[in-house]
């Protein structure tokens, strides 16, 4: 019985012995002290995929942006704001990663100018100059090449063209596609994704998000395994 | 002590028979079916003065565009994202009104072209046209003179001057002003609020909000009472 007890306290489970980092939620993207520019990311999935992950067996630190979800318990989570805070903290945390999972929604661009002051109401119409923002993930892929990386695609149509092109520009290993719009993938409980790697696909759900979270570990757990096959080792 | 009952179903306080209209919280102004504009106001104040106004006798409407708060017991509340969308729902609840309180943090600009699909990441740089979103207060307060009607004005510096000439130019009967900045004003618990009326002014707070909304409905009540001072019955 104590003999049990010990072994309980080994983590098991697919992903057991392994660290995983998950980014979340969207960025905000100020233009001034009071006004930002943002997308509809919930967080959801990518909160679901962190208690999944924990739960079976990984070490997880989640990277959110402004969500309103409470932190699954055993995950470590970092708060942070702008697409350029979730870099700096996917840079101090990622080196000891062997998973990443990019679920955040990061705005891709940002105002050029931050205005100290709140902008007065003066013209009727203004022309706002928007740079891109960091490409997190195409970043960290690239660089930390003994990475597994899962990206995700929020796409409003051409959902396979446009995941594979992302997969390969951003040489990821896996990314998931999910369809977009009024009532689809943001801010709702329920989804369905359409998971591409390199050599094949799968369909997940439609189904509750933390259903479709322990599915998407499993697929994650055995593309992880093959090992080989990682994009970061054979990209150019 | 039957009578005692029977009085007490009279509604009384210092609103009693009157018909308040609160507007409460950021709106949302689309740039695509994803990404959106918006601020950080959390429609605490809003939500606040709605609960207070309804204590205070009052029968209360409130208009909240996205925030995560419960609707205070008794009040009506509408749901909805954009300006656009709270001015159509406030020309349409305003009639009955005596009272109109603008908490809202209503866009000043909203992009000029919503995109229906997504859009790509494809340049490095765009430039964002925008334009101004409709005056929801300074529309109401001219066209409805018989309507007393208090304005908020968030201001990173400046305060009285730039409120007193929001008061002017919107035709109100009362502003109310804070500092916003991190920390202060928006997003958090506690608030002080600077109120100017065309003849005075008074300092309220800083104290919790749900303290301050109940001192300012006794201070529009006041106001109220006054009723010839209306800045809708004297603007040019």
């Amino acid at each position: 019985e104590l003999a049990d007890m010990i072994t309980d306290e080994k983590p098991d489970g697919v992903l057991a012995g392994l660290r995983v980092l998950i980014t979340a939620g969207p960025t905000r993207e100020a233009l001034d002290p009071v006004r930002f520019l943002t997308n509809r990311s919930s967080g959801k999935m990518g909160f679901a995929l962190a208690a999944a992950c924990q739960a079976a067996g990984a070490q997880v630190e989640l990277i959110a942006g402004p969500v309103n979800l409470p932190t699954p318990i055993g995950v470590r989570r970092y708060n942070v704001e702008s697409a350029q805070q979730m870099l700096d903290k996917a840079n101090e945390r990622v080196g000891k990663a062997q998973i990443l999972i990019a679920t955040a929604a990061v705005a891709d661009y940002r105002p050029r100018a931050v205005q100290d002051d709140k902008i007065k109401k003066s013209s009727d119409s203004i022309a706002l100059e928007l740079e891109k923002t960091p490409d997190i993930l195409g970043e960290l892929s690239r660089r930390e090449t003994h990475l597994f990386t899962v990206g995700f695609a929020a796409e409003t149509r051409e959902l396979e063209r446009y995941a594979r092109a992302k997969m390969q520009r951003k040489n990821l290993d896996m990314i998931c596609a999910n369809e977009v719009g009024p009532g689809q993938g943001f801010d709702v409980d329920e989804n369905a994704l359409l998971v591409f790697w390199p050599g094949g696909q799968q369909q997940l759900g439609p189904r509750h998000k933390r259903a479709l979270a322990g599915e998407l570990v499993d697929l994650i757990a055995t593309r992880y395994a093959t090992g080989d096959e990682h994009a970061g080792a054979v990209a150019p």
